[in-house]
């Protein structure tokens, strides 16, 4: 059976490779590397950049493969990222014909595996297909990448954590994350409370930004256009909470 | 200025330490080792492995030091944790006293600084009197090394998450984690729901079960019972969520 380890990368920053990780691309026999399009090649250098750094096994081969495109004006979500996942599930599967019988292959993944990426289920259903064994090796995600550079602890003590999308963002009671916000959707909340923002974290692009959301809202949204012109492209994530008195001995 | 690293250390394999956290203990001219008695000898011993096999400065040195107790029976939880970080910002100040002047000093912390853990409010604390430069690094965190052994995306697709601790586990309605749960909060819930187990996470003595909580619960006590008096201590960490005909992918 051939096997599919399936790697965490981290947030940007190549120093955020595990020895696990590195352990495991180095026992692939082909890497895979999506190309996503000139906007994003960025995000394929961090691949290439990896692979140049830490993989040392010289039998290992690397095959960049297209990727197709969601949908995204399919009005009804589920049935787009539906049918996006079936076209990658029928890609990966062609992909699998390029590694050796009983061999490995790698899916190297930005962040974690399992944080709002889709390879695991695109895999899943691949398997429905063609039987093969799945490894998962942990990555770095922009979340710890983000409050890292902040200096914050991501909880209150003992208090819980909410993780969302900007689609799903509602009425902050938690101390709440926001990934996949392409829309701003922090102009729309409270202004009353604190935001930590960050964008390219990990990366030398790293740009950070925190204060209370109404004074600040507007300075992010200006620095978000500014560095995605500049970029072809932007990936942020944010912390949104309230200002607490009785959390005193924060800077 | 003196210089504080708190650098993740992963959840208990010594390889899912990052290269970024290999280079902070190689810069750090004293690496802090906390002893919590000898029950817990396995967590002190992960630290003392990690700079046995990664930390190659032979200028670094390695300082134990006695962890303060927190008052478990104090009634005002916050008041109980407040003293305990009290008591040690000033075990931190007197172990600061170790570092050469403008050097660095390192904390290895399990999982990432962020996810509940204290050392940065006790940093916090502790800058108060001692201004001390500080520099966070991320790690792997249980709740990655959790879905990564389950083989399981954290989220559903486009769905939140929320991460909380056993003591405030409540009706579970989004995909729910639960840490630090010494009370089996878990066999308080919906016995239909889908519970994803792990103990001593990452490391040779790992542990997973997984099924509809009704039918698993009686065995995660007994199996946790059973490993904690084995080890004298037990770390672990679940993941909830309820079973939805709309996720036919899962395995």
């Amino acid at each position: 059976m051939k096997t599919i380890l399936v790697v965490g990368i981290g947030a940007g920053n190549p120093e955020h490779i595990t020895i696990q990780a590195i352990n495991a691309l180095n026992r692939a026999d082909v890497l895979f590397i999506p190309d996503k399009g000139a906007n994003k090649a960025d995000l394929a250098d961090l691949r290439r950049e990896i692979i140049a750094r830490y993989v040392t096994n010289p039998a290992s081969r690397t095959l960049g493969y297209a990727v197709p495109q969601r949908d995204a004006a399919n009005p009804d979500y589920g049935a787009g990222v539906d049918d996006w996942h079936a076209a990658l599930a029928q890609r990966f599967a062609g992909l699998l014909a390029d590694v050796p019988e009983d061999g490995s292959c790698a899916f190297l993944v930005w962040g974690d595996p399992g944080l709002y990426d889709s390879t695991i289920r695109i895999i899943e259903r691949l398997r429905q297909a063609h039987p093969v064994a799945v490894e998962i090796v942990p990555g770095i995600t922009s979340v710890q990448a983000l409050t890292a550079a902040h200096g914050i602890a991501l909880n209150r003590i003992g208090e819980p954590i909410h993780i969302t999308t900007g689609r799903r963002l509602t009425a902050v009671t938690d101390d709440t994350i926001v990934m996949l916000d392409g829309q701003t959707a922090f102009t729309q909340a409270d202004p009353d409370l604190e935001i930590f923002w960050g964008a390219y974290l990990g990366t030398p692009d790293e740009i950070i930004i925190a204060g209370r959301l109404g004074d600040v809202a507007e300075q992010i949204v200006a620095t978000r256009q500014a560095a995605r012109r500049q970029h072809g492209w932007i990936m942020d994530t944010y912390l949104l909470r309230k200002r607490e008195a009785r959390e005193p001995l924060h800077p």
